[in-house]
This record gives structure tokens, sequence and C-alpha cells, in this order.
């Protein structure tokens, strides 16, 4: 947004910090869904409507109606429009007029359609906007999400106390989807935003907001494509220094990109040099939202990773070869321990039914054993002081469910996984496979994840976030060197 | 096993559908799970055990205890012992002396090990089941599941109408896992076996004895090392040429073999020439349970595969490019339609908030419109006489659920998936991915599968398994060419 100039990421922090929201266009057939989203707003709300047929169920709402965005009396720091495609130029010309802080348009049949008008009416609002200096979010897109200020484009979606994750997505599916999902994976958000067709305000503008932003750690994105390749990746660079920064790119492959064009106009852009460009940036590259989702866990709630040798722990012997060829695959190392640690083992292991050369088969030495919960304390801490291991991988199994039934008892297993996090130096996670029990494999996951234990569902997934994590320390560790 | 020669597949079927079992050494300790698991059993049931300790426990289960196998009165098909394992070698005797159909031992300790007297003590039962001609299942093992006889090995599996899918596992956590997941994927078992260390019977018998079996039209094979592998692939590739043959490999990587060794005992064994064979023998080779789930439905409910070129459907524009991007990178073709499937697709579908190019974004024509269920019989209607697409695969998507929530309502889009089904000629799988609702996710998908609509969780497991059905129905076509 060339004749924004310096000032974009100043006037981004009204739009996603609004202390007024103006909806234009909310109706019985989105089920109002902008209005309920706003229920919990901390600021104002108003709806801007000129179909007398709406008006009941607006009042209902207990949202103030308008009949234009500039008879609203005070200030409006944030517009969401949700109007008919040839109404947008108009929405854009009032909201200059009435002087508000920005705009996000969910409105779609731009660009992204390949038709004349589309075209024609993007430009429109893209030349209006520039001429401004408006910031326009979109169109075709969700907006912003703020959970600490209530600010949501989804009437699910958490609200409260924020967090330290920032997303920024092409898409407004996957804001959605990550923004619901987070919060059951121990993820919380600082701000999220959809921005759809980027006519105005690419993905850079966004990165270089989060730059700033005190309240996100962590920013993860989901690009189809930029508009300014070489601002984009030097703006990353920058970011990735700081912050760890996700990217999941869209329309990777040739008919992925045919899918990008008429979803958000998005040019097809080579995937080898964008592969290139992340790696160099020191951003993490994600495949799809559940690495999203579990690389984002992995750097919350794993210690940094300061190599790529991993110590499994399976609850049979079945498992401990499913779980070392995986970890093998992904290009994780199961090596042998050491002799001082193979000595200790050897003190309470029992090798008839079980095994602990690394992976360990446990099932001996904890299921079939009296002394269960202290063998495991004492295998968790051989890993967590022999020097051939860099991280601990723990497989709960829901077969046979180790832990107390009545979730709300005391269980001994938990506090024994939680002493351990607590006092391990070394990136630690738990895997709980989902077999035929498929709820109870989710209540033990929902389970360790709400009290901080990072918990994968499958040994694919738990893999693939270790070697994301390892790979990024290691990129730190060599740029810190050099 | 050399020594029983041409009649081992006869014995097999003994031991595979016994009128008698009888169980060495079941004991408070495992919660009686042998007895237990043979409550629904639809012959006799026998318990052995000296332990005077476990006789009122035994008792209680209503089972008759003998102090030794040769005192139990009428014949004995098939014996599960589970007994320390320096009694084994005693029990082959009692078996062979008591002339029984076979023996199974959960008994372990022996050569996976590593240990001399473990060593020792599998040479002793080898020799001796050889000698006399006795098949032994195992040691390590949990032995033979035939749900229709009630013949189990874990309490909670079903028993009742059997099914087609036959399954030969080295590990006994795979063997249950995959029949405890089985149903509720639409999968239900003819026979399954699992078979430990392999000593005397191997790999090769039980996929001979399947060969055979009338019940069992596809199998699937979970193997850690085979003792003779000319034998092995012989075997193979004349199975393989009358029923699908499945085949995941335990300890490919270096650091899987080691877990191997401790597991079963079983030798590294090459990868590359593994996975060689395994296509040269034209069977499927799958990398872990969920694919081997995952596969096994897509041959028992997809219409066979003719070529590699699907038809998307996403339910909105983001999951449009996540899939296409996912298809694609698995192998699969994302095409253009044909020119007539276009113009008839431009005369209802909206493509304003949508797309038709494949992969299509419905929203528009589906979610927001007052036409969705016709209009999403159109669309499929077109997919199916369009001679670009060889599959057509339907995403279902769970932050708005499409369908009733009373799940026991009629219900009109479950209908129109059910006639498409029906009609189809092509392969036709459907997709619902866990977004927040994980546990509403899971009531659509039980409730697809309950209808014979094969549905898979994810992007990434719907198209890994639609790839390995067309390469499946690919090299079968080649070798009806040759």
């Amino acid at each position: 947004m060339r004749k924004l100039g310096e000032s974009v990421t100043k006037k981004l922090d009204r739009v996603f910090n609004p202390r007024s929201v103006a909806v234009v266009g909310d109706k019985q057939a989105l089920g109002y869904m902008w209005l309920r989203s706003l229920s919990h707003f901390q600021g104002k709300v108003y709806s801007v409507q000129i179909d007398p047929n709406e008006l009941p169920g607006i009042a209902q709402l207990g949202v103030k109606n308008y009949l234009s965005l500039k008879d609203i009396p005070g200030p409006v720091d944030y517009v969401i429009a949700s109007v008919p495609r040839a109404a947008a130029p108009t929405i854009v010309k009032d909201c200059i007029q009435k002087n508000v802080g920005g705009v996000c348009f969910f409105t779609s049949g731009f660009a992204e359609t390949g038709t004349e008008e589309g075209t024609r009416l993007q430009q429109a609002i893209t030349d209006l906007a520039h001429e401004a200096g408006l910031p326009v979010v979109g169109p075709n897109c969700v907006g912003v999400y703020n959970p600490k200020i209530g600010l949501r484009h989804n009437p699910v979606q958490e609200y409260g106390d924020g967090g330290t994750v920032g997303f920024i997505a092409q898409s407004g599916t996957h804001a959605t989807l990550f923004t619901l999902a987070g919060p059951r994976n121990g993820i919380r958000f600082s701000k999220s935003v959809s921005y759809g067709n980027a006519a105005i305000l690419d993905s850079t503008d966004y990165l270089e907001y989060l730059k700033t932003d005190r309240e996100t750690e962590i920013v993860g994105m989901y690009i189809e494509a930029v508009k300014d390749g070489r601002r984009f990746f030097n703006s990353l660079r920058e970011v990735a220094e700081k912050k760890p920064v996700l990217i999941w790119r869209g329309g990777e492959s040739e008919d992925g990109a045919r899918a990008t064009a008429s979803h958000t106009g998005a040019l097809a852009q080579s995937s080898i040099i964008w592969q290139t460009l992340i790696r160099q940036c020191g951003a993490i590259k994600v495949e799809n939202l559940d690495e999203m989702i579990d690389t984002v866990k992995a750097l919350l709630y794993l210690k940094p990773a300061r190599g790529n040798r991993v110590g499994l722990i399976a609850m049979s012997g079945g498992q401990s070869v499913a779980i070392a060829d995986t970890f093998a695959r992904e290009g994780l190392k199961v090596p042998q321990l050491s002799r001082s640690s193979y000595e200790r083992l050897s003190t309470f292991f029992n090798i008839i039914g079980g095994s602990y050369r690394n992976p360990f088969d446990i099932s001996s030495s904890f299921l079939m054993s009296e002394n269960a919960i202290s063998n495991l304390a004492n295998m968790m801490d051989v890993m967590e002081q022999d020097p051939n291991i860099d991280s601990i991988v723990l497989e709960l199994f829901t077969i046979i469910s180790p832990f107390s039934h009545d979730l709300g008892k005391p269980d001994p297993l938990m506090d024994t996984i939680l002493e351990f996090k607590g006092r391990s130096k070394k990136p630690f996670l738990t895997i709980v496979t989902t077999a035929h029990t498929e709820t109870l494999a989710i209540e033990i996951r929902d389970m360790l994840t709400g009290k901080g234990i990072p918990c994968f569902p499958s040994f694919e997934r738990g893999a693939r976030a270790l070697k994301r994590l390892v790979d990024f320390y290691r990129f730190r560790q060599q740029q810190y060197l050099n």
C-alpha cells in the first residue's frame, strides 16, 4: 500500500484494536453472523442496513442501526462490509468521508471471478482506497480477530484472554479453522487476519504490523501469492530473526494454483523459489493446517531442541517398531543410549515382554509391573541424563488407558509426567494415537493439553512437529555462529 | 514349517476354526483376559491352571478348570498358553500328547530378548513342534481371531458376523488395534492372526492359509521379517493375483530394525529389496496402521479406479486450494473439466464466492443457496459424466455441518449422497476434516461409514488411499494386458 507509506503499521494498529465497529449489510440469510460475532466486543457496535425487512432482526440483537455509515454519531475505527459487490465503491467512499480507521470486505465477486465486472470493481475500490490512504482488508475475506477485545468474525471463536500467536491468512476458512482449533491445542491468539484478494493491503503489511505487535511472539501465515516478492522476503527475513514465522503456502501444485486464482485471484508463483526463500529467511515451512497447529504447539510447549536424536518410549513392541520407523522416516535419529544408561535400566527393567534399547517397549515394566509409575519416572530420567538423547517422546496408549478414568481424581501417572516436564531441560512430547476408542483418545489428549503437556494424535504428526522444531533451532544456532 | 509339509494349511484350518479351546495359565493379574475374550466362543472352553489361588476366579467365569491339558476329556483344537517361559517346552509336550490342533504362546521372553536362556527355550519348543508336526503360533503373540465363532484375543473385539478381510500380523498390538478399529471404519474380518517370533509357523504359512480361505477376499499383513524370502515372495505373487494383499513392513528404518529385533527377534532385511518385491508381486505397500485402514476401506467401498484424474468438491475456497495441493502432492491429477461440463455448470453455479474449475469451491452454490441439494447432485453428475474425471471426492465440512443434527431424522443431503453413490460408476469418497468440533466430525464420519459411504478424516489420508487404489488397479490392468 505504497500511498500509505510508513503510516500503514500505525493505521493497522487502529484496525486491529478498534474501539468502535460498524457492520454494513448483515442480514438474516447469514444468521446475522457478523453482529452475533461482535456480541462480546468491548467497544461500540453499530449496524448499517437499509433493508427494512432486516431491521427487526438487528433490533432484536440490541444493536442500533443507521441508514448510512455517515449517520453514525461517533468515530468508527473498523467497518465490516457484507454488501452486494456493486455497492462496494460507495461503501469505500462513505468510509473515506466518515474517516473510519479501516474497512474489511466480506463481499466477494471481484478479481477472483475472472470476470470483467469483478476486476473493474476491485480496481475501483483499490484506486479510491489508495487515493485516500484508507486501509482496506480484503476484499473477499473475514478480516480481523482480536480475542482480547472480543473482536471476532465467527460467533464461536474464543474471546477473553488473548495469547501470543498471530495468524495472517489469505483464506477466511483457514483463519477460522486455526483460531477455532487453537484453544483445544493449547494455542491462543494475539491477533489474526484473513485478507482474501489483498487488493490494497498485502501479507507484508500485516507481517510488518505483527513485527511491532508486542503481544505476538509467534507468527503463522497462510499465503497464496504476494504482490511484491522482494518487499515480502525482506520483511520476512527481519521478522524471522525476532519471532518464529511459519508459512503454509497455498497453491504449491499446478492444480492448487488454479484453485488460488479462483479463490483470491492470486497469480501462480514458483514453488521452488518460495521454498528456497522461506528456508533462507529462517522461516518454518508447513504444508497444511495440521502441521501449522502441531508446529506452533511444539514452539509453545517444547524446550529448544539441541539436536535430532530422540529417545522413544512406546507402550508395546509393535508400537515401538512403528514409532521408530516413523521418527526415522521424518529424518530424526533414534540412537542407542550410553552404556551407563543401559546399566541403570538393567537394574529394574523387565526384558521379558519389553525392551529398552531405544525405542523402549515398556509393556513389561509399566503396564504389567507393580512399580509402573516409578519405573516410568526412572526411564524418563535416564533419557534426560543420557548425552546421546536430545528429545524425549512418550507414547500413551489407548487400548489400555493408563489414566484414571475419572478425570477429576488425583492421577499419579499425570503427576509423574507433569513433574518430569517441570524438571526436564529437553524437548518432551506425548503421543496418544487413535485406536478404536477415538473419543477416549480425545479426552486424554485434551486432558494432557489442558495441563500444558504437548500431545500429538499420531506418530507422524509428533515426528513432523519435532523435526520442524529441530530444524528451526539448528538454523537459529547457525545464524548465531556466523 | 517344513516338517509339516503340504499339510500345514489343513492343520491351520483346525487352528482358525476350533470347536474347543483350552487356555493354559490365565490369571487375575491379566484380568483373566483370555477366558473373558472367549466369553462368546461358540465351542467348548477349558481352563488349565495349577495355582489354587486362581481357581475361584476361573470358577466365577463359569469355566471348568483342569490341572493338565491331558486331563481334558474331549479333543482340544486350539490351545492358548500364557505360562512362564520355562514351562513352554512342557506345554508343547502336553499338546503333542493330547494331540491338540495347535497352540499359541502368549508367553514371551524367547529369542527376542537376545538372552541365552530365551534362545535356548525357543529352540526347544521349535524342535519339539517340528518333530511332532504341531502347529505353534508365536511364541510372543496373541494368536488367532475368528469373529464368526467368537474366537477372540481381546474382550472388546467384535464377534458375530464376520467379514472379508484377513490380517496377518507379527505384532499383537497391531492385530488388536486393526481389528478393534476396523468395524468403526466399515471393515470386518474373516480371520486375523498375530504370530510374534514366528519360530515354527511363519507369515508364508498364514498367507497360504488365507489364500485358500473362501471368506477372505482382502489380505493385510504386518511383517517385520520373513525366514524364507523366496518362499514368501512366490506365495505372495500367487495370492496377490487373486486377492489384494496389503503389506506394512515394520523395521524399514535402521532404528526400526533394532526395535524389531527386540520385539520378535526379527533380523534386519533390506528395505529396498522388500519394496521392489512387493511392487513386483502387485501387492500394496502401506506405511502405518492408518494407511492399512484407509486402503482396505478404499478397496472395500470404492469402485475400481481407471485413472489418476480426480474431481474435487470442497466447501470453501481455502479448502479447495488445500485439497488440490494435497491430492497433487500425493501424485494424483486435478484436471480441468470438459467444455460441455463447464457449460452445464455455468447454468446454475454462482461464481460470486465460489468456483467450479476443479477443484470446486461450492460455498456459494451449496451453503448459501436455496437449491443446495439439487446443485450438489448436479455437480456430482457433471463429474460422473465428464470424461476427464476418473474419481470423485466430496469434502463435507465441519465448521458448518450441512447435516441434520438430529442423526435419526430424514436427511436430504445424506439421501443425495447415497443415491449418487448408488448410480456412480467411478470411485467416490468423502472427507470430513477435523476442525474444532472433533466429536461432531467423528459423529458425521461414523454416520457416513455406517451407511456404506467411505469417509476419510483428512485430505492427506483420503488422497493417499485413493492413490494406492489407482496404483493397484493400474498394476492389475497392466498384468492383464501383458
